[in-house]
């Protein structure tokens, strides 16, 4: 049909008030454009664990499953934190990922105009930065056995670390393709001179290479990456990397850009199934109080616009939109240098969708 | 005896030219202080595996036990990156931990004044940044079992990760120890969040932690610290980690310091047993030429005088001669802003040599 359907999940902390600004801008494209879009709520993280007893109810999976996209605000907070694993915000995050087959994270790492000063790296080093990291997220030492168990030397722990390669080969193709799109650079980050699992990557991502002749492809060593991503982060094009090092890497990038609070990310499944969501966390020490930044949320709808739903227009207008009201010198208290002059998370909102 | 024995491997590409200076350093503070040293040497990485077949030979692994200490210079270049896995230099990296049992790696990571505007960071965001990562170094992903089979999709790749509480208790003393005669703060982290082997981890320190009341504990998880430590670099004193973040954390926190080519290692053992080595690789473009800069490696030196011999004096001598050398203007070419000033590797050797 062409009324697409979104689950929307508001989450924890500021998750409801950045969410309730992307619906605003939700409604308003709809208008603008003409698209019919289908909105429905679900529970899921801390606030489903304090309602239902579990971070992800079978009924919010139903409702995910049943839509074209997923537009997530934020989970998790302190109270949840010394929860059993079950009960814990973060074992939801992880089972939807499994349950909605979200094998593909991509994250943005750009550096927004109004913040470069913000970046702890100088300006002349950032000055081009634009990369994408493509984490493989349904694989690897997340999803593998673990286990205690009695050893020789007492209680021990184990993880598994697993990969195949088909779980290899989609999400390798998914970076390259991505890349053919962008600067045509992509950097395949491995640890190949230790893990089997990092041996059989570089193998799978060197027979697929010949496929993308137009791609200029590096095998970089994960920790030799953490060190090029601060030595020269605007060399950087397209990363792609398993689960754990796409962790890691994929957080060291969004810092460095300095506009962490700005950035958003989409987590795709097969197809153009995608769950949208901001970089940033659930941030509970300003929940509440009108302080939230909804701009990374707002243009995380726009990445699903533009992703999963083809909506180029929309998307654009959107990011222009965002371009128009941060060029107007309007800030939320995050990113104002006055914050005496600082708008609210409601007020950012009602600009970005009045000039879409 | 009173004679101290060190195993001296020169290694691959600039190792021999670097280890060379230390050399001589260590036959001035011998002068100096009247210590008495005795040096073997020893094949060790690719040029081992030329000339014996192997990176690893059963009488350089002699020639350290006999030691009392391990001088390190550098192992490894490209004519060996496609070799099989038993003939790369890695390997007998990887296989003389083991077998040395040196299960703790310390980087300190500094900023040398003649190379703070090195660093990719702004000034005021490095300035006090001194920390050091206590990475544990013989277990974990590392040496886990790994193996290839046929799964249900096709060829798969296992790895895994394995710690017991006797190697978690050992690196994490060690690391509680040292910030006690630092600044008394000791950031752990780990990935409790989604690893068994971090919450065994986590468990051990938060065991241990009561034995340490003036130490400051931190829990960061892996993917924060890699952000943290380019938002505050300064705000660490030590870090310690299992072997794979150790990796991946101890390279971004060497190359934020913008000093990378000037940074010493060591690799501890039980008792005072360690192998020192400078941080930075065996940079085969520059092998030969005199080019090399042996402060990282003359440092090593003077961090094994200090952490297995206890010769706190000729160790600070050897740093002080360091700074008087550096503020005299010297400078290798890797860290001389005019590069036509630039001295050889062996006159900064000599000059440092003189100043002791
Ligand atoms: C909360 C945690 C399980 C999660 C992860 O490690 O994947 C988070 O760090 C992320 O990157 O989305
Ligand atoms: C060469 C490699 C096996 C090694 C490691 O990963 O330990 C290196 O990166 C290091 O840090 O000493």
């Amino acid at each position: 049909s062409n009324v697409k359907k979104i689950a929307v999940i508001a989450g924890d902390g500021i998750g409801p008030e950045v969410v309730a600004e992307a619906e605003k801008v939700l409604k308003v494209t709809e208008e603008v454009f003409g698209y019919k879009f289908e909105t429905e709520h679900a529970l899921f993280g801390g606030i489903a664990i304090d309602q239902r007893g579990t971070p992800l109810p079978e009924d919010t999976l139903e409702i995910c499953r049943s839509a074209d996209a997923v537009l997530l605000g934020a989970v998790g907070g302190p109270q949840w934190d010394n929860n059993p694993k079950e009960l814990r915000p973060e074992t939801g995050l992880l089972g939807i990922r499994k349950a909605l087959g979200l094998f593909s994270n991509l994250r943005p790492a750009v550096v927004f105009d109004c913040l470069k000063d913000a970046s702890t790296l100088k300006p002349e080093v950032l000055e081009g930065t634009d990369l994408m990291v493509v984490r493989e997220l349904t694989g690897g030492i997340y999803f593998g056995e673990k286990l205690r168990r009695q050893g020789e030397f007492g209680e021990e722990a184990v993880d598994t670390c697993v990969y195949n390669v088909v779980e290899i080969e989609r999400i390798v193709r998914q970076a390259f393709e991505i890349a053919q799109k962008r600067r045509k650079k992509l950097a395949s980050v491995d640890k190949a001179n230790v893990l089997e699992t990092s041996r059989l990557w570089r193998e799978v991502v060197n027979k697929l290479a010949p496929e993308y002749p137009d791609v200029e492809l590096e095998h970089v060593l994960v920790d030799n990456c953490a060190m090029q991503l601060l030595r020269r982060p605007s060399s950087f094009d397209v990363i792609v990397t398993e689960n754990m090092f796409g962790d890691i890497l994929s957080d060291e990038a969004a810092m460095l850009t300095g506009s962490i609070g700005m950035l958003a990310s989409a987590s795709m499944g097969e197809g153009s199934y995608g769950l949208y969501e901001p970089v940033h966390g659930s941030a509970p020490d300003i929940a509440g109080q009108g302080l939230a930044n909804p701009i990374a949320t707002i243009l995380s709808l726009a990445l699903m616009f533009r992703l999963t739903f083809g909506y180029e227009d929309a998307a654009a207008a959107i990011e222009a939109a965002v371009a128009e009201v941060l060029d107007a010198g309007h800030r939320t208290s995050d990113i104002a240098v006055d914050k005496s002059k600082a708008i609210s998370t409601t007020e950012m909102g009602n600009l970005i969708a009045a000039a879409i």
